[in-house]
């Protein structure tokens, strides 16, 4: 099967010109097929403020309501993607743009949750994976914005996480997905405040053991059960590192990899 | 040869949400390959005025500095188009949106002018046909923000017109393409005041007598001469007249054809 690498960079590396302009030299350097997923970082918010529009944080996930929606269907699928686009074409990457809306690529309902309203926020349904591989066929490199569809006409916001993940499980029997995860550490750390404590590879049963000695703990317990789901669906390998790492994340010499060796 | 429709949109349209979801029900109900055009609307306007970043037009054409460059990539690339698309998503139009940015799908170049310097005004100089025949034999709608790029990385704002007179033009090898442009009028009047004097057909002969007349003038003439020069260069049928008719524009049985006949 051929490779394939999806790639989540956070919020971090949009919210720095030059950490992006560096990110977008290693991306558009990686050669094959390649998805990228970015979040939306702190513009979202910035323009939010300006526009004096509040916003409401629940556990970390912004609550959605309409005009919350068009201020990150703006900053999201408009500048920052658009603008990620342009940069990689300059950089030899074909890239095109999209949201889950484009093409139908993500579809996704309106979250329902017990007690909280999230309002437009999107829980991903389907992936279009017969139309991503066509693109992919296309030499296209795709940039995704974390925005979904309920192919009723409502714009979804998603979790960029949760959108790379989705993309790598479903093109996994068609491809082998490396599914890489950057963010603001060297990786998954034994001491969280020291970045030279990466741990090169974690499976299920190191995994165990990690958490009963809650080494990892907190945060990262979500994002490991995220990347064991992946690799229970067929992803090949998950990678999680720091995006200023690109390339060593991509050859595993760098960042902690999740595998399902055990 | 296969038909394809070229269909711009204007800003009256967008600024309504009404009439632009009767116009997505025209759209969607279009049956063959189609692209849609779409202008930017007073959004974008309204946007800078609350950001108070100040707007300067000469001849009608908006002088685009880097903050306002922003704001059309938010407003034209993000919340026009991703609405538009998912609005046509569920009206059964497999609708893709792209800028020229997307998979490099109009180059363009900064504008040069002797004596006004536009900003980040874009001139075309180049449609990827290739992408966009793929794209349409995939069965996708492609809906087309106003923005371009010159592969250095810059996105360009771009007149909608032009771009769908390009696209129509580029095309014009592969498809026998019908180019249709929306406006507020139902077509070239001989009365400007009256809505009912439209001219239903202009050839170049006839056009010669109306400008000599003075029937068409100021604005009109522009528009008339891109037409004219879409013809010359391929395309089949040119039609202007309001979105609200656009059965009829498809047609003929609405609007003005301009057509190379004599």
């Amino acid at each position: 099967m051929e490779k394939l690498y999806v790639i989540k960079i956070g919020g971090n590396i949009i919210d720095n010109e030059i950490n992006l302009s560096s990110f977008l030299d290693l991306f558009a350097g990686v050669r094959g097929r390649k998805i990228l997923v970015h979040g939306g970082g702190k513009l979202a918010t910035s323009l939010a403020a300006t526009l004096k529009v509040p916003q409401q944080m629940i556990d970390g996930r912004r609550i959605t309501d309409s005009e919350t929606l068009k201020i990150v269907t703006m900053v999201y699928a408009g500048l920052i993607n658009k603008n990620i686009v342009a940069g990689l074409q300059s950089r030899g990457s074909n890239a095109i743009g999209l949201t889950g809306a484009d093409g139908n690529a993500i579809q996704a309902h309106k979250r329902i949750h017990a007690t909280v309203d999230y309002g437009f926020a999107g829980d991903v349904d389907l992936i279009n994976t017969k139309l991503l591989a066509r693109l992919l066929d296309e030499d296209l490199d795709l940039v995704f914005a974390p925005l979904t569809h309920d192919m009723k006409g409502q714009l979804l916001n998603t979790n960029a996480d949760t959108i790379a993940q989705e993309i790598a499980k479903g093109l996994s029997n068609q491809y082998k997905v490396d599914l890489i995860y950057s963010f603001e550490k060297s990786g998954v750390l034994r001491d969280a405040n020291d970045d030279s404590t990466v741990i090169k590879t974690i499976d299920r049963v190191s995994y165990e053991t990690l958490k009963e000695n809650q080494i990892i703990f907190a945060g990262m317990i979500p994002k490991l059960d995220n990347a064991f789901s992946a690799i229970k669906h067929g992803v090949a390998r998950v990678v999680i590192g720091k995006a200023e790492q690109l390339a060593e994340l991509i050859t595993g010499s760098a960042g902690t990899t999740i595998t399902d060796a055990a």
